[in-house]
């Protein structure tokens, strides 16, 4: 190829959207109807029950009473699985949700008093001015099949484009609520004035707490860690209530972090990763004044959803870590989800990696109150995943 | 578990022999006999033909008839594989070789004028004196199905047990035989004195020739560099010439490294990986006058033999680096081989993991006069594959 060739084909590939690009993979394998078996390695086999009829579902949280309610990112909409069964028409009363650009519904927190005032929480993003990208969060009781009293508790609007954000929510063991804005694939995650790059942290009614930078020139109120890239796990540990979290590397360093007032994750100062180009993102992988991750993974899984498992029904994975995976190593259906082992001092020591074989994206995991685990696979016929002993 | 039990527990764990402390794993799944079909990201799918009866296989080179030779570790022997038919008979005449602890026959080496004069390279353990580790570099000519002539060329014994070094061995594009000694999970590997932790360099009748270290006090002038761990591939780069060299880390830390005159790679000063126990092994990733990894994992796949692919058979894989590795996370068989692509200026944009579903351990990878991929599995019943273009 001369020069001017290449430079007109290096143009072409830039103008293609970002999902082309990422399109280089295995062929598909179509996921199995009924029940399957996998073999894991120290839980022995595991039998998935599969519920399909999802349109690539985001995020999954438990209601106490066990029924599942589960976001579609591009449908917009939210829906609820009862006994094993999803409920063909989506809960109605949704706020104004723009699904543009990789974008839609998001997450969905249920409030710790839920039995006695209903609210539920969900993020997503929103239409905005042109160059713009915008984000918010509402409440809203359920009551049946809808929503009502809805309002929305936050809502940001900044300029510069990029893919949507990643806005994982969840409430601490402290009652507040602990919302990731992603999004910040520059240094808009150093700076203080901007919510990108940042875990805002919020009253259940969506006021601001005494925040770590209450009160300091230039900082958004709301926020309460920052250096972020684009957020996607957030779980609480189930001994230390810290809140860990997760955000995505580009080509490599996909990390977990603990969460503390004020910290500064670091990004894009450094990374254990290389941007999509090749070239390494910083020369450090850690400096002062930066928390590092607890876990961190080269080449990148394109970590999504987590949860700790604390059940008895896999006596096997007690305290272990449940880390969902898009894709291995930039290469298209290889999602995966990872299962870590720590040490009496919550120092890892062991990952398997499941799901392997079955070639989808796993988008998130939660625990059911039954002590099984719960999967979501990030398609277009996209699918929840139940796992329990096989007999 | 009280204090009393726990300590017991902890003291037989330390004296159970490593190999049995790394059995957490996934049940085997038996090898295929014949042919079989892999899917493959970018070269689509790819036949693999298995040549079964190997113990334990190590080390693969071609002779320049097409002829393979392989070593096994634990039997001490030589195989010869001709027309994809493996010769029952060992080949003769080999040195004396130990295979306790984990070593026995490692590499094998081809004289790059091996057409005219014969010489057959080969590394091992050797008997040693209680509580020693010792190594051996051994030639011989290769003469129908014996070597003869055969003179050990360096031998190495030293205080210090520890698990058997991985011992690579190749022929630079210089003319010199380079030769990895590890076994150095320890601040040994930082010592000029000693030759564990370093890759040496020798002319191909091993005398030693003008190495970085030459005439300097308290360092062995075989010494080319320092500072590394176990080291198990070693392959020379197609278009610059360098020698890349990779090693274990513990749990992360796999790396590979591009070989400087004099240079040090940091062990056990710095390390991407976590120790056994879980704690980190470092609190630094760099530091000012070490070489940091041109590639790196997190967690492990037990690195092992790599190659670069320059062939025409698999277009799609031209300059693509192929690394075998035993198990992922250090779960047992989930060994896998990945392929790393790179731009233009060598740096890493993708990583491929291939035969995951297979459970073997994936040793070593060479290509082929034909242009073809071959490759060693690790297993008692080990195999050599052969991968070529589906129809």
């Amino acid at each position: 190829m001369n020069a001017r060739i290449r430079l007109l084909a290096a143009a072409l590939v830039c103008l293609l959207p970002w999902p082309l690009l990422a399109q280089i993979g295995v062929p598909p394998r179509p996921l199995p109807d009924g029940p399957f078996v996998i073999d894991t390695a120290e839980q022995g086999p595991v039998r998935v029950t599969v519920v399909k009829g999802l349109d690539r579902p985001w995020d999954l949280k438990f209601l106490p009473s066990g029924d599942i309610l589960v976001t579609e990112r591009p449908g917009r909409r939210l829906r609820i699985v009862r006994d094993g069964v999803l409920d063909p028409r989506p809960i109605a009363g949704l706020p104004d949700i723009d699904d543009g650009s990789g974008g839609g519904l998001m997450s969905v927190a249920i409030h710790p008093r839920f039995a006695e005032n209903g609210w539920v929480y969900l993020t997503y993003t929103k239409a905005a001015e042109s160059g713009h990208r915008a984000v918010g969060l509402a409440r809203g009781r359920l009551e049946g099949a809808a929503l009502t009293d809805v309002r929305e508790l936050f809502a940001a609007e900044e300029p510069g484009g990029g893919p949507a954000p990643g806005l994982p929510l969840i409430f601490g063991p402290d009652g507040y609520l602990y919302m990731g804005v992603g999004g910040a694939n520059d240094e808009i995650a150093q700076r203080g004035d901007s919510y990108y790059g940042k875990v805002l942290r919020f009253n259940d009614d969506g006021t601001v707490p005494e925040n770590p930078f209450a009160g300091r020139q230039g900082f958004k109120p709301e926020i309460y860690t920052l250096g972020h890239r684009n957020m996607v796990g957030m779980t609480v540990h189930p001994s230390t209530g810290a809140v860990w979290q997760n955000e995505n590397g580009p080509l490599g360093g996909d990390e977990v972090n603990i969460l503390k007032p004020g910290a500064n994750y670091g990004w894009p100062l450094v990374s254990y990763g290389r941007d999509y180009s090749g070239a390494p993102v910083s020369k450090m992988r850690t400096m002062v004044g930066v928390e590092d991750p607890v876990l961190f993974w080269n080449p990148s899984i394109a970590i999504s959803g987590m949860t700790f498992y604390t059940g008895e029904v896999f006596p096997e994975w007690q305290d272990n870590l449940f880390v969902g995976g898009l894709q291995f190593g930039r290469i298209a259906r290889t999602g995966q989800m990872h299962r870590i082992v720590f040490n009496e001092d919550w120092q890892e020591i062991r990952r398997e990696a499941l799901f392997v074989e079955l070639r989808q994206r796993i988008r998130d995991v939660e625990q059911g109150p039954d002590g099984l685990l719960y999967v979501l696979t990030d398609e277009q016929d996209g699918a929840l995943l139940k796992l329990e002993p096989a007999e």
